[in-house]
């Protein structure tokens, strides 16, 4: 592998930053705003339900889970909500907009230690000025060579990177938190694919099953990568 | 101009197909459904003051449209609104993200007379997954080596879709309906911009004064393009 490998792709959200535990804490307190017309859990399940239903039309990213918060309090009340509820769940979600980035342990320690060694590049989902935002935030921009913002993270997507990349499957490690986006997709292609597990996820990206190819790597932490290919070392 | 030109660009909203009528049209029923509360024009001013306030949070596109009519309701109507009004700007919204692809004149024709003699692209602003969803229904896409969905049009950001492109500005022709996000920036970095009127136009994207401009085309069509640059001609 550390002979081939040309460029290495991150995913972004609970990868390089903390991401999903603020969308858990923001619809924490969408269920207590509606705590009089449902328990929690049931709640929470509506909000899901809408945001499946709604995800092929809006995609990924917060103003789509703004959109889908306003249509359950709608659903959920059977339209009887006080309308005072529509201004704050969009102070909820402007919040989550304007939110500062909190880079994840070892994050910065890697870029540093791979960079000028690799082509680095971002490979993240979500809203195209909400993930560029965040990446200028982040004070990680001059790391990387690229950044891809993708509607979605299948293998077909994942084609059109390495072509736009003029990377070979061979040359390409991802890696990242979700297997379903960051690994599967990859190893599908005949790319490299790493696992970095961050402690929560959002359920539409779970996965069950038992991953088993020549090219996955199963990693505690990001760090735990410069066990596996070439880096700078400090003095 | 001839001899140097290497990639054409291509605006996509009100350029390649027709985008602001179905907001304008959309703003009709939105100021219908509110037309107790104000006079359209009125309804109209205040929408577009949020939409101005959000734009720098939000970014352009549908979503934010939504998001922005939604924050209306309830300021229009000091919170007194019916929430029934809800449901409805949403299914606005979501009518006009599934909304079907009009070709604009000229477009399939100019395409196919360049294509093979230019690396022909998109270069548009809105919502990832509305604009690849638009270029994906409007059948066009054989026709383009690459696709840039940007969140914004400044010259910093044609800067960037140049250096991606490894194109110089004197290879670069740009060709769109806002003078303001398709010509002047791309003028401010030295490259060839043309000006394709379309009849109507959002507020935002109003430019008020006079272009001169070696490098600066001023078309009445999009077929007029063909007097300026190489083409197959037809049998």
């Amino acid at each position: 592998m550390k002979d081939k490998i040309n460029v290495i792709a991150f995913d972004a959200d609970d990868t390089l930053w903390v991401n999903e535990p603020y969308f858990q804490e923001t619809e924490k307190q969408f269920c207590a705003l509606l705590e009089n017309y449902a328990p929690h859990h049931t709640l929470s399940q509506e909000l899901f339900r809408i945001e499946m239903k709604n995800l092929p039309l809006y995609g990924y990213g917060i103003k789509s889970f703004m959109l889908s918060m306003i249509e359950a309090v709608y659903d959920i009340s059977g339209g009887t909500a006080d309308m005072k509820l529509i201004p704050e769940i969009i102070r909820l979600g402007q919040e989550m907009l304007q939110h500062p980035i909190e880079l994840l342990d070892g994050v910065r320690e890697v870029l540093e230690a791979l960079k000028g060694r690799y082509r680095l590049v971002v490979a993240t989902k979500g809203d195209l000025l909400d993930q560029e935002r965040k990446l200028k935030k982040s004070g990680l921009l001059d790391y990387f060579h690229h950044i891809e913002i993708m509607s979605d993270k299948k293998a077909d997507d994942y084609r059109k990177l390495l072509k736009r990349l003029d990377c070979t499957p061979d040359e390409f490690l991802m890696m990242g938190n979700s297997l379903k986006a960051d690994v599967i997709p990859v190893l599908e292609l005949n790319g490299y694919a790493a696992h970095i597990p961050y402690h929560t996820m959002w359920a539409h990206e779970h996965y069950e099953g038992n991953l088993d190819h020549p090219r996955f790597l199963q990693l505690n932490t990001i760090t735990d990568i410069l066990n596996h290919v070439d880096h700078e070392t400090r003095n």
